[in-house]
């Protein structure tokens, strides 16, 4: 996938922070790494690609990404085995993906070279930064912008596409405490919710704040129209377990097409689990967990690869949900077969691996 | 409104820009005033404001507003008089409305002292840079954003609010081909629709430039469960003339609710003009036209003031609208009631005015 040919500008940082630094203990995506990779667009066209140390780039308050949003990114990571051998999962499923979000937020392509090539050579540069500890990895941030500067409300002719990277301690690590949401919308048809687009996440913490003063960890999206349907659950895809089938919401245009969401759908149907891509109704949930076959739910993302739920709030009712044994849980065999091939512990019959 | 008392601190440009752009010949947004103002929120609260001169911040490219889109921003105008006398319109209303986009972006409220004297320091000392040709102006920018530098996705803990001028051509002199949108989304129940948030704007720009290749000037959003009632049109609110009586839905969460919207209802019902604020369905429109009581279309904002309508486009058909004399035009009548009053060539009997 990678073109090793590739000649990619590297201006060294003259001394790392690494010797201020713990990348086994480093809070998620609080320190960024040495290298930073920057490419300009411009007259219609990309610049050369750089790699350079990480830092400030002169924008003025007039950026007009901070004025009209044209801003995407994506998520993903960078593992390292026992022997320090380094890995990616899946990268070309987050390039493309990353191209789905620019289309629809009036953004150029990314070309490969730039993307996956630039990846390559950064992660390799700063390969020293990837954690060794089990569970957590290097976050790696791809991010573009508009980067023109005036006020005009459109398209913006000028763009600055970075690739940043930062230790990842594990997001969360108990049950939480999830509320489905009746009244705000995270996405609706015909608009930007199956896109990383930055506006999507600044909309939903306000709702998001509102439930956690209820004493709520996170809340469960619903659909725009009747707030009958799962969509999403905080910046994760929703996975639901009733009897023995697991059950996840289709994509859609209101649902981001995450790569984990499709990693444990492949996963599960190697290891002969039932699983079935269909609508959730919130009635069907409360019927569920009136019959006592409501057995796991969970999130699912590159962050937090896999997070259950304790509790499941609606309107007035809590419901308390099963604490299964570890071995009877799905969410958790799942999350150690997603691991495994990530961190090269176990064989990856889906090609899903890539060694830098 | 203004607290004379103040004492903003200015660090002043050594040399003006001024000798080298004329503000009565500058294309809209594309040329910034000598000065911004600045002001950092940080630990729960917000340090001193500073005026600057105009430019660059040192930000990296993790500044939270670039991944997350908690941004938002006002646009407003001062106005000068065949006296050089200087004049702001109604600001108190951008004022609050940037609060309220504030709040629904869990970002910290900007208090007066900040937003309203701040503004009036800024205008006051760049008051050269207003344009004195009719019809043209000093756009304003205020601007807040989340400018903490990290990768988690959560409400900042840091903001940086600030404002910006530039001279104001006009946007639009012709009047525009409209369609009618019948797939793309702006807004939803529950969403941020009201608001002035980054977001909304890029997620406009892919469906405007679709209606643009298709020969369109603009779109008419509608709302987003059927497609059948007007909303906005545009970064403008929108009014419809049928026979004497101008309708413009009401506002609602996804409507913005405009301060041009406002004064034009205000002045409407002073001059004796019948105005409905009400939902208008497509087919309403439609019917209208068919029996030739469709007389108007225009959409209206602080940039544009008022924007008349040649054509508008719905599905296969296209609708071609009177061409009114200007003496028959209520958009042409309103549009200089409201000019006269900001740029104070008639009585101000609402008290819209504010003079620096
Ligand atoms: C809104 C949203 N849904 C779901 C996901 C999960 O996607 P992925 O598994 O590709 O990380 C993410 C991002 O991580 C997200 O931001
Ligand atoms: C989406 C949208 N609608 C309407 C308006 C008009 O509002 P105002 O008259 O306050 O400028 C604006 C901004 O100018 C806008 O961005």
């Amino acid at each position: 996938m990678f073109n090793k040919q590739y000649v990619m500008k590297i201006n060294k940082i003259d001394n790392s922070r690494l010797n201020k630094i713990d990348p086994n203990d480093s809070p998620f995506g609080a320190n960024i790494s040495d290298h930073m990779l920057i490419c300009d667009y411009e007259n219609g066209k990309w610049g050369e690609p750089v790699i350079m140390p990480y830092g400030s780039m002169n924008y003025s308050p007039a950026l007009m990404a901070l004025h009209y949003g044209q801003a995407i990114f994506e998520g993903m990571k960078a593992y390292k085995d026992k022997n320090n051998e380094v890995f990616l999962f899946r990268p070309e499923k987050n390039f493309e993906r990353f191209n789905e979000s620019a289309k629809r937020l009036a953004m150029p392509q990314v070309p490969k070279e730039i993307f996956i090539d630039g990846l390559y050579a950064l992660i390799d540069l700063d390969r020293d930064w990837i954690p060794t500890k089990p569970g957590i990895s290097l976050y790696i941030r791809p991010v573009m912008f508009a980067s023109e500067e005036m006020f005009s409300a459109r398209i913006s002719n000028k763009y600055t596409f970075a690739i940043m990277t930062s230790p990842a301690g594990n997001y969360y690590d108990k049950p939480l405490k999830i509320k489905i949401e009746d009244y705000y919308t995270r996405a609706v048809d015909g608009g930007v919710g199956f896109t990383k687009c930055a506006g999507n996440y600044g909309a939903s913490f306000y709702p998001t704040f509102l439930a956690n003063k209820e004493g709520f960890d996170q809340v469960i999206w619903t659909d725009s129209k009747n707030h009958a349907y799962f969509e999403e659950s905080g910046t994760m895809n929703v996975m639901v377990r009733i009897g023995n089938t697991i059950f996840t919401p289709p994509t859609s245009t209101t649902i981001l097409s995450g790569i984990t969401r499709d990693s444990l759908i492949n996963l599960a149907k190697y290891h002969n689990l039932d699983v079935k891509e269909e609508r959730i109704s919130v009635d069907n949930i409360v019927n569920a967990y009136q019959e006592g076959n409501l057995k796991e739910i969970f999130g699912c993302g590159t962050a937090v690869v896999i997070s259950r739920y304790s509790h499941l709030g609606y309107k007035d009712t809590l419901m308390e949900l099963p604490q299964l044994p570890d071995e009877e849980s799905y969410a958790v065999f799942l999350k150690k077969q997603l691991v495994g091939i990530q961190t090269n512990e176990i064989d990856d019959p889906f090609g899903w691996r890539y060694k830098i």
